[in-house]
């Protein structure tokens, strides 16, 4: 049998989905349909968004679970006439909130994933574009604006991670790969060098990137176990001597990478607002 | 009087980041220092997080407000002993859900933001690399594989919203930009009508493209309010023209932008999960 998972939201759905997938990954082979509904910010579409409920409801045999960050009052009444098991993320703390600061919320819809602040908004943008401008090494001139620079070998998770951290956080990342050239004699480039309180190391284990880099040119010499063995143990060589932070990225998602990293390179994460 | 609010995780922090700051921001003119502790996953990290919250309360002369995202019983018990107002955004709503299925939930921390399932994870990287690979017209080939096309003039938010989308939501996004050239008499070039489907059109206000385009090239035609009134009048018939959706970026975010496309192109946002 399987239930339907509701995230419905007034806004993007986007917090509602993030909360109640850490809360539903909870129980195991717990077989579901996740539905998403993100914008119901008018009572004829929080209307409808109760009759699809209660479709599934009904399909199903069995209540759906609901998923909610409806800000509004008034549109939350009308989710009482669904016939599902409402889990509501907004409300159930703003109430004692209220009492703890001593007044009344706004009940102002979105005021996260909404542009509230222009300048906050241009400075994230701004990073983005940093990272994009700065990946893979394409110019070292701009480290000195740099938040943060992560260095690593090809394909070890460089140019995702520098994305994430610059949109999440608004941070500055430049990104730099060391290659098959330069393992010989495997130094910190002076560009580097000279900005080393900023860097950070990526490694992963040698068979992964094998299997990453077989994807993208099979039976290559850049994507053969030795080469990705003998390019990880020489990068990983350098981080220790040089006493760069370091971090394994094959077991780790996206997410939990750059939480790491901010975390050890002691990097605000509230530069730009949500 | 500035009162601290902590974002307290077991795992990365994000999800209690992005509910406090929708709970917090509903109470204007709060005054407040934020601080994100991530990673809280033993007694002795638990234990020096209350002490950091203990000193907090102490040095604001009133107790500080957390919101935490706790998953094991045994860490959450620690923070008993912190002076402070605590949220649970966790097990305030497990309980209810262990009852409502009938089953206890295996209180595996980080089921979210962790890299339980390879296969979706490489899904997702796959995305962002197709995303990087297709950005700005670089190449029109590739556009058969694409989940989605974004297109529109130069700097009106095209490249962050593909790559947001392509991250958070697993698909795959091309984007394509209508340079001045093109404005004399546009079309949709050939390119483009095989994948109309695909399409979906960004625009912007003609003085905030003014504004962002003159950071860029301040005094140019390219920057100049007549070029940026001449495209986006040009661009936005071409959408009413070829009856493509389209949406204005310039008061939304990018997580709004975002979520609003998915809606409009009935996208699936659950290709890859959180």
């Amino acid at each position: 049998m399987k239930r339907s998972v509701f995230f419905i939201s007034d806004r993007t759905g986007i917090t509602a989905e993030a909360l109640g997938e850490a809360l539903i990954t909870q129980f195991d082979d717990f077989e579901r349909t996740e539905i998403t509904i993100p914008f119901i910010d008018t009572p004829e579409k929080a209307f409808k968004a109760v009759a699809q409920i209660n479709q599934a409801s009904k399909n199903d045999g069995i209540r759906a679970i609901v998923f909610d960050t409806i800000v509004t009052p008034d549109l939350r009444k009308i989710f009482k006439g669904a016939n599902a098991m409402m889990l509501d993320f907004f409300h159930t703390f703003i109430g004692p909130l209220e009492q703890e600061l001593g007044k009344e919320s706004s009940f102002t819809v979105g005021k996260t994933h909404s542009l509230n602040n222009v300048k906050a908004y241009d400075h994230r943008i701004e990073a983005v574009n940093f990272t994009l401008n700065n990946d893979d090494g394409a110019t070292t001139q701009n480290y000195k604006d740099a938040d943060l620079i992560l260095i690593g070998v090809s394909r070890c998770g460089k140019t995702p991670t520098s994305l994430y951290i610059s949109m999440q956080f608004g941070l500055k990342v430049a990104n730099y790969p060391f290659i098959a050239q330069d393992m010989d004699n495997l130094k910190l480039p002076k560009d580097l060098a000279l900005h080393k309180d900023k860097l950070f190391g990526l490694t992963i284990f040698p068979e992964r990137l094998h299997d990453i880099r077989t994807e993208r040119r099979a039976n290559s010499r850049y994507a053969s176990q030795q080469q990705c063995q003998l390019e990880v143990r020489a990068v990983e060589a350098l981080y220790r001597r040089e006493k760069i932070h370091f971090l394994n990225t094959t077991t780790r998602s996206i997410e939990e990478i750059s939480a790491k990293i901010l975390v050890k390179c002691k990097l605000s994460r509230h530069t730009s607002p949500l």
